[in-house]
């Protein structure tokens, strides 16, 4: 909290020269924050998935922490690391010269839409928006903000959107005659969770997403079969009822629910709350992307990236500290707007420099 | 063929303006390789790769085929397509106006050190360079030749080096406590087929890699294993004796082997000429790459690639020409010089535009 009060009276920066290994000099900048020569990261926003980068900065030797930023009482947020400093977040302009980047762990219903452009006008972010139909249109908000003011910002970082996007473009880009196919889990889905949390009668939930295998295998068999969604994946409920609730009343209500349920073979386990808490409050989730082709005379090619998580929040925190490296780089090159992972070169991810991934990864 | 005389006589293209959406608009040009508007990939070097190429332009609608050039009498190579011009390579020069960009199809032993310099003085190109060992100096060569003269060249493209190396680098950069394992096959080594071949007394030959289905199981658990060479792969052997040779004398000198087969557990099936044209003529291969790292509070994460390849020479045809294609477009940006994976944005893959990548596949 003190470095963070002595940071806001420090002098801006002088632009510093990029070198080939995209290592950053620092130019005798006084103040704390520039001693030990790091990419400087601001959190907005301190749920599991803030919690989740706050670790990840402590893995990547070349990051810092610079502060967590909230709106709520900074008094009432207890950040895992000791002396880590905690701001409002209407305050975080006075701290900008201590920050490279900053990571967006809000959410992408009410949060995002609105600290994305706002916060991309002046600071390099990346964030994790997910909601995919709105891709679009946030894209074009945060660009115009972050392209005016000189800022890089890569938006819908993380699993799907992110690696999952990836590894469909890349494999449709190779086998152009062919079918896409993503499978998502075995994991705990937070809206289909909350969903039947709205049900009347119920006290708590967790909702898993599971693929179903025999789908799965067929696709890798090279069937290219047409999948209902019935057959790619089954639903996991399990409930907790409220007082006097009735579980066959509630069962109907969840399996017949339009768009989340209905369409899905959906299986109900009614639970207590302490087993609620004790097995079913992780967050594993991951999934399948493959892609099948056909090459030369009908030859059969498949392609496929697979996730087994443990932690969705904590995974998703990793990918988005890696695709702060490369905003960090992209504002140095001067690449200023918004960006996806579609524009960001494999290598701007990476610690190592250019020629270490040659040598040593190629 | 004749197309490629009329080409030789026209005019070269006017620099032509580079859209948002990475299109090509055609200025008029005269000559027959124009009118369609699209890439024009010439091919050097036509054997199993080459074919795969051929074949890989016809399965891309914004490709097209500017010839076949040969160090071989152009008399003796058949094309797949009827009408493909085939030109001596020795010619090539003449025919520069007509070609967008190179797919270098010869091999990294003794071909490629001396073409792709060559070649990306006067082109841009892409290449499938595979000696692991040798790529920074081959990289160094072509980036001399390429930037000195306005060219943009991609080394090393197709899936390993190529995809495998994409993922080990995503892998890392994400999971940065943790361990990368790349597991090759089930497939033919032509190394190690060709190194059977090189044992007297055998007549043919062709080897597979097997990759250890309970090592493969242990890193997917998370066990973060230390595996020896031997506990990785076997390797499987199907051989065909010349008359009168000894199997007993012949299997001994094939698992001995220093480097190709000492350090593994090796099986040897004696068959005859008929059986091995009919059973192992193709060249399947694959494998996986696996990176596992602990997040959070020790949580386990497991982020997986595999590729399951009917046709070896097939597939690494399609991902260099996904990468011709992103060296099309490097040279419009002007950004000249040799470059690998590492540094190609995936939507640069794409034949689709930025904002249709954001639209569909994020």
């Amino acid at each position: 909290m003190s470095g963070m009060a002595r940071e806001a009276g420090g002098a801006r920066a002088a632009a510093v020269p990029w070198d080939n290994d995209f290592r950053w000099t620092c130019a005798g900048t006084p103040g704390w924050q520039r001693m030990n020569q790091k990419i400087r990261i601001g959190i907005v926003g301190y749920g599991n998935l803030g919690r989740g980068v706050e670790v990840a900065i402590g893995q990547n030797p070349d990051m810092s922490l610079a502060g967590i930023f909230t709106r709520r009482d900074p008094a009432a947020v207890r950040p895992l690391g000791a002396g880590v400093p905690v701001q409002p977040l209407q305050r975080i302009d006075a701290f900008a010269d201590g920050i490279d980047v900053l990571v967006l762990c809000g959410g992408s219903r009410s949060d995002l839409p609105e600290q994305g452009p706002a916060l991309a006008a002046r600071f390099n972010t990346v964030d994790s928006f997910d909601t995919h139909a709105r891709i679009p249109e946030y894209f074009d908000a945060v660009d115009r903000a972050a392209r005016g003011q000189g800022h890089a910002s890569i938006i819908a970082v993380g699993w799907d959107p992110g690696f999952f996007s990836l590894v469909r473009a890349y494999g449709e880009s190779v086998l152009t005659d062919g079918a896409t196919y993503t499978f998502w889990g075995r994991g705990v889905s937070q809206g289909h969770s909350d969903a039947i949390r709205r049900v009347p009668g119920v006290r708590a939930a967790v909702q898993y997403t599971v693929p179903v295998q025999q789908a799965i295998d067929r696709v890798r068999r090279g069937e290219s079969p047409s999948l209902t969604t019935r057959e790619k994946h089954t639903r996991e409920c399990y409930v907790v009822l409220q007082e006097g609730a009735d579980p066959v009343t509630v069962e109907r209500a969840i399996v017949t629910m339009p768009d989340y349920f209905a369409d899905y073979d959906t299986t109900v386990h009614f639970t207590d709350a302490a087993t609620l808490q004790r097995e079913h409050a992780a967050m594993p989730h991951g999934g399948f992307v493959l892609r099948t082709g056909r090459t030369g005379q009908n030859t059969p090619q498949v392609f496929e990236f697979a996730l087994q998580l443990g932690s969705n929040p904590e995974f998703t925190a990793c990918v988005l500290i890696a695709y702060a490296r490369a905003a960090f780089r992209l504002a140095k090159q001067r690449r200023f707007g918004a960006h996806t992972v579609f524009d960001i070169a494999p290598g701007l991810l990476s610690p190592r420099s250019p020629a270490e991934l040659r040598a040593q990864l190629l």
